[in-house]
């Protein structure tokens, strides 16, 4: 995917940009409170970190608290350090939920308790509660931005405490319905108040059989809920049921985006971080842990090649050609094998395919390579034919035949590595296990095996010799 | 990412499936009209044609639709084509826009004739001109189930007309202000509606820096503005700037998932496709296309390996040991730089790392890459100390000698994959390409080459022989 995200407003930016260099300071203000806050956190971002404090400061604290949530984690951090304590506290109260857990769990102790003094009882609890739960599940990844009403009141009343709690709130398309010990009992949209006549009771519109997260769940298992359901949030029930947060469908895409990112290093055999690090700021040496394992054991490994090959000696000695096309057989089938077991994978992961119907997979598969296989064969015989005709053969022998030996050689083992490269990740899923761990590498290194294995009986036994 | 989302209701249908096999219609039809649309369609999708026939029969036509919208795309064609014309025509009506024009664009030319005639003048209207976008732009994905108002409205006023107009729009959060010519003014959400006083004018309230999507636009630039901007929905304007649709928060999650799947196919080197097949969906014919070129053209320059094998066909001869340790160079080059290219590519396409730093990438690369040679080369080291102890080598040479030149040449060819395998990628971006063209397969094939004069070289020079 292109990441031309930078350019997505520039005219907002220009815009900004101007007023800035015209000095219009009133103007900007203005345009800071109607421009979305992203546009407006990317503008500030760009400026001396002194003239972004004195911007926040003429906005009102919910303008703050948005703006300030959309910096970068870098500049919140710089804002935390160069503003004072008391400043400092009001906007991390004006903060979106989620996000303020994020940057408190990002402090260092002994930050976080100078910070604690300063925070509303409200906010305080909010934060610590927040942070207590692990990253990668939906506790981690909830805010607690959401309006709640009781099911005995009408829809008038239910309108009136919405708009008596909702400055603070930004999402409240849903609005969940409560006992007063905060146990779920629905939710009801705020259409549907809308829709509904001033006396109606929330009860009459209740939707009880609501799509809810558990806090312990997993976060994929949330986002595949938003995704399945499109859904704007799914609220968050602890084991007494009762509501204690919601995940809104913008942290579905962020999650989305991270387990993909997951797979595909998987299955280039690099290990996933347990935590969410951007590629700059993880250091070389985790870089080289996450990659190391799969990179030594499969080059132990590959010694088999090498010994495989180390027992063929006196063939390659007596046929020259054969050495010469053992890089392409090598380098085809592994291309082969990657290919099926990333499209496999893939349709997996998209729930296009199911490991029940492997034997038609597998059949799909051997079609699929078999077509691939006859036009590596015929490119291979061509080759041979045309750049090796004055290579060295053994009296009996001619060009052609070893060029149907290898090139049928070739084809075989285009259509093994496919069938291997689709088998393994079905076979692992069949177990239980994430196919995308069946990595790329590893199917390179094991086709590597049986290529050489398949190269050589066929030279053998199409060759008459050993 | 795990694909269990089969699971993800599953009391929903067990509840579903007990009322069915206690013969309580009158319940299960209650529950229809209560539970999850998703839910209920896989729910019906497991029945025979006929019970789903009737059981959409019992709801009224809102339900119909949406449950009917979130049928797999083979059930919808099978109940067209069971249905009788006038009442498919009525469900059809009731679907969701966006998908309605889809399914519509799957009929055959003489089934969307057939089906012409029976639809109300709107919604045959709607279907063409939704189906006429090319699908991978806004215009192609967008719905157009919005609610709009004018600005000389006051709240109360606005809310009427959201009442009137509503029931058939699910998604009101957003309320798009046009002129009578439908040129969209700008917008507000219902909570600003619901938050200001019933006399108050939709013009104080009006938002008129919004983000919008042109028709014309590429729906991956749809899906990030609504990813940056944490939007529900996306409004998409023509060049007239009227309003002629909107994109809801769930395409920008189907987006990004295609993205992906594209991103990762061109990695692995298969040609992403123009329209989104799903796996088994798509012919063996057509997979083969996808795979054949960058498989035949690597195979094509694989042979160069071959030349290079072929060229110190004489040390190779002189010392066996090197042809032993010649597949792991390869396999290990190929796979340090396919790990670097993965890293790369996913970096640059999360917007984590900018082509304009790739000095500092480059030199990350190294070091990360050094690392993991030292480890690479001491492992090999211990092999050959270990297991070659008995290999032939000619008079004047020892085993340790042997194996700090192949241990040298295997550390100097993992750092130098390293560096083209974040180098390529790197250089595609500048020149303004998508770096996930670089493939995987691209690269092994390259560091192959690489790899064999790098190992070749460095024994002939450490060795001093030729």
């Amino acid at each position: 995917m292109e990441d031309n995200d930078q350019n997505i407003e520039p005219e907002n930016q220009e815009l900004l940009q101007d007023l800035s260099e015209q000095g219009k300071t009133e103007e900007l203000v203005e345009m800071f409170e109607e421009l979305p806050t992203m546009d407006v956190a990317e503008f500030m971002e760009e400026k001396p970190l002194e003239d972004t404090i004195a911007y926040l400061q003429k906005l009102d604290m919910d303008d703050q608290g948005r703006i300030f949530s959309d910096f970068t984690r870098d500049l919140q951090i710089k804002l935390f350090k160069a503003l004072d304590r008391r400043l400092f506290a009001k906007i991390f109260g004006s903060m979106y939920s989620d996000i303020r857990a994020d940057l408190y769990q990002e402090l260092s102790k002994e930050e976080q308790i100078e910070l604690i003094p300063y925070l509303d009882k409200k906010i305080r609890e909010d934060v610590i509660i927040l942070s207590a739960y692990p990253p990668n599940t939906a506790g981690g990844i909830m805010n607690t931005d959401f309006a709640t009403i009781f099911a005995d009141m009408t829809a008038a009343e239910a309108l009136t405490k919405i708009r008596t709690d909702a400055p603070s709130k930004d999402m409240i398309y849903y609005i969940y319905v409560v006992d007063h010990t905060m146990v779920m009992k629905g939710l009801v949209t705020l259409k549907d108040l809308v829709m509904h006549e001033p006396q109606d009771k929330v009860l009459e519109m209740l939707n009880e059989f609501f799509v809810y997260a558990e806090v312990n769940e997993y976060r994929e298992s949330v986002a595949q809920k938003i995704e399945k359901y499109d859904l704007v949030a799914v609220p968050v029930l602890n084991s007494l049921n009762q509501l204690v947060g919601v995940v809104s469908h913008e942290e579905a895409i962020d999650i989305i985006q991270k387990e993909v990112t997951e797979d595909m290093e998987k299955i280039m055999g690099i290990m996933p971080s347990e935590n969410d690090e951007e590629y700059m700021a993880t250091s070389s040496f985790h870089h080289f842990k996450k990659r190391v394992i799969w990179l030594v054991s499969l080059a132990a490994v590959g010694i088999i090649s090498g010994m495989i090959i180390n027992e063929y000696q006196g063939l390659l000695e007596s046929f020259i050609i054969l050495a010469m096309y053992m890089p392409m057989m090598a380098a085809t089938g592994g291309n082969t094998g990657s290919q099926s077991a990333t499209v496999i994978i893939r349709s997996l992961s998209l729930g296009e395919i199911d490991d029940k119907d492997w034997a038609k997979i597998i059949f799909k598969e051997a079609k699929i390579s078999f077509m691939l296989s006859v036009c590596v064969a015929v490119l291979t015989y061509l080759k041979i034919a045309f750049l090796s005709f004055h290579s060295m053969l053994p009296p009996g022998f001619t060009m052609s035949t070893l060029g149907i030996v290898i090139s049928f050689a070739i084809a075989i083992q285009v259509v093994t590595s496919a069938v291997i490269g689709a088998g393994l990740p079905l076979i692992v899923r069949r177990l239980g296990g994430d196919p995308a761990v069946v990595a790329s590498p590893a199917i390179t290194t094991i086709v590597d095996i049986t290529g050489l294995l398949i190269y050589f009986t066929v030279a053998t036994l199409t060759l008459g010799i050993s």
